[in-house]
């Protein structure tokens, strides 16, 4: 036996534990070569030299040792995400994830489901059944909520103030969406007026918007929509992917239909898995589509039944076991501080962030102070200041991850997050010092 | 500051580390209620008795705290998980996602995924350039390999010999393919002339087939399909979820366009990824198609980019931080122990398994030997035997997960995996004591 597979069986033992040995009778030093040399063919392969499961018709090759990928432990260094995303997340949810596997239908695993969508309804703020957390990063959430909701020529009318409005738009296409865009200059938002006409004007399946617009750093407001689009026949989706958790929303209140997010912003999680919540009156047109969802692993008809909405259980897909762990861990948190308290302290950190940078001479990108998102902040530097230079100072000197623009402020802004468990007065300190360093360094203070 | 509030800081400032601390000169203990009740509003909202950064038009409500979700710290009971998978991880695995999270464009995030990639090469046995994860489980790998190859009305010839094939020509329909299915009696497999005579028959775009077929323990042989899918104008898509790394494959050697697979089998990650390949001849067909992908999400024109496909970078949705660390990890250990050695450890298995199991009466669902998989095997047990009551004994009595049929095979088999960090001897003897156990107390042995 091999130094590497000593040291991987004794990983495996490690990990399967103490019952194991204990409860089999076989010693943590038994070789299972001995095992397979002992020729007993029972299955039928011929004991061939390789003797593995190559079938008797296949053409085996030497196998190629050239270059084998990974090697050595992984090291990660620690930094400050403090950028738009993803937020560092707090020690106990990574330690979540590192607990042992549970098999995706184990009673144990569908607690943890059961939990998920419980908190969900919490900081969604509804009574809705229809929660659940999506099988990949915020971009799934996004694709399933528009894959279910939409049928091939209906049309969607998609408020675009920056990347995430743009995103939804080609993906509406892809399913065969009627695209209707709705442009608005970066920095700032729709007012109720402007939507107002649009869904009169189109009668649209569904209205996008993007509450949280992390390229723009822009706060949407959700006033009277619910009632506009309920009015018009229209579901109204909203994205909160940067918003969830640091900024107010009332699900049921407001009366919107759908909301997708991502765990990795205020919420604390890794990435991963994309909260998504639907009305009553969402689920009646999912249920009454006359055409397929165009995806099998996003269909809600399915995922719904593996997460109990149609109360049973069904099979369809293994589920994001330690992933999950995290999310139920995140969750945890949030119903420990409360919904009110987050909130409270996302906005608490945003002011102290923007006393801090207006000291400095730095200005906010978002000209209406209302329109000013709470946990992603556009920060335009004093004039001359070399952004990259100031980035890549907060790295090198700091560990502390500040973000360029994106989309329609490239080149224009910086953007700071504030999000989870970074949304604390320390931190805030900390990014203000990098920013403090990066302006010294360049003479602009 | 509450109780809750301070745990949180406790936990964020813990996690956040030292340097913080030092650096910024912040004290750990203050609490930044005072910030925020300085009502120093340079963001320009009203110091609200809320200070939450609600809109001023939007209604606030009062927060339903009657649900909050999940209490307390999540705890995970230990189980050998021999099912069909998740598989057990390896401690080490495991404990790299719980390391510090970086965000999904930083240099060394981009290292372990060009890690991850070349992990994959060595597993495929391919020197293409295209490989990757894809941000999902296993079904997502499935989709992505679907929507990227098909265009709508080409055709699919799909092996359905279980419940993966059924699957793949599910999604096939809903991608707009015309699905040509080729059925197979549960626990047999395709002959060469049969799949010879469907492609040359139908010319597909794709043949798909499933090497380890999961539901019925059968392993395919991939045997001429290469050059026989070549010489049609095919591209042929090989389901490897529950074989890759247990089962010899060699996509090069064997002509093979593209192979999608689960990282919660012999890999023995956590799920949450999916390994990719693509052919050159595969990534000409996308290069070529006529139609968008009808999935963003999944486009690998997109995706592929983000993984340094086409000698650039660009953000397409944030990955899987912490999930691609356990990959990376459990490539690593593949890499160290070697792919001929792995093959060889789950074939020695399986045979350790099935002399264990021939004594106690129990027979194989596959009946020509070569067909049998190594990594999940299909069980019938002796005549009369309840098999719930047995499965239900292995869990209460030995926490070892063992597996009722699926599709085709429901109620007619027990299923034993032996994947990746449970493919040893030691777990083989300990799923091999709760079988006896379980005979025994039922009257069979």
């Amino acid at each position: 036996m091999s130094i590497v597979n000593r040291l991987n069986q004794k990983a495996s033992l490690s990990a399967l534990g103490r019952v194991l040995a204990s409860a089999s009778g076989v010693l943590p030093g038994a070789s299972f070569t001995k095992t397979a040399a002992a020729g007993q063919s029972f299955a039928g392969y011929s004991t061939s030299t390789s003797n593995t499961s190559i079938r008797p018709d296949e053409t085996s090759h030497p196998i190629d040792n050239s270059s084998k990928g990974p090697t050595g432990v992984i090291d990660i260094p620690k930094r400050y995400l403090m950028g738009p995303g993803p937020a560092n997340s707090y020690e106990r949810i990574l330690l979540a994830q590192a607990q042992p596997l549970l098999g995706h239908l184990h009673p144990p695993m569908l607690k943890i489901m059961d939990e998920i969508q419980e908190g969900l309804r919490y900081v969604f703020q509804t009574k809705s059944k229809y929660t659940l957390a999506v099988s990949g990063t915020g971009h799934a959430g996004m694709e399933a909520a528009i894959a279910n909701l939409v049928e091939p020529g209906e049309t969607v009318v998609v408020g675009n103030k920056g990347i995430w409005g743009e995103r939804v738009a080609d993906m509406a296409d892809r399913f065969g969406a009627n695209v209707v865009e709705l442009k608005k200059e970066a920095g700032k938002t729709f007012s109720y007026d402007e939507l107002k006409e649009a869904v009169e004007t189109h009668k649209p399946a569904v209205l996008f918007l993007c509450q949280g617009e992390s390229s723009t750093g822009v706060q949407q407001s959700l006033a009277g929509l619910g009632d506009l689009c309920e009015k018009n026949g229209t579901l109204l989706l909203v994205d909160t992917v940067c918003s969830l958790g640091g900024v107010p929303i009332f699900a049921d209140d407001w009366k919107i239909d759908a909301i997708y997010s991502g765990a990795q912003k205020c919420l604390s999680a890794p990435p991963g898995s994309a909260p998504l919540f639907l009305s009553e009156r969402a689920l009646q047109k999912l249920k009454s589509r006359k055409t397929k969802v165009r995806s099998y692993y996003l269909d809600m008809n399915l995922v719904g039944d593996y997460w109990g909405w149609y109360n049973s259980r069904s099979y369809h897909h293994t589920g994001m076991v330690s992933t999950w762990y995290g999310l139920r861990e995140a969750l945890a948190i949030v119903a420990e501080e409360g919904l009110e308290a987050m909130w409270k302290r996302h906005m608490a950190c945003h002011e102290q962030l923007w006393e801090g940078l207006s000291a400095m001479g730095c200005k906010p990108f978002v000209q209406d102070p209302k329109d000013r998102l709470a946990t992603v902040n556009t920060i335009v530097l004093p004039e001359g200041t070399d952004a990259m230079a100031l980035i890549k100072n907060a790295m090198d000197t700091f560990n502390v991850e500040i973000s360029g623009g994106l989309g329609p402020t490239f080149g224009k802004v910086i953007r700071i997050g504030l999000m989870g468990a970074n949304a604390q007065p320390a931190t805030v300190a900390l990014v203000l010092d990098a920013v403090k360093d990066g302006l010294k360094k360049q003479g602009k203070l």
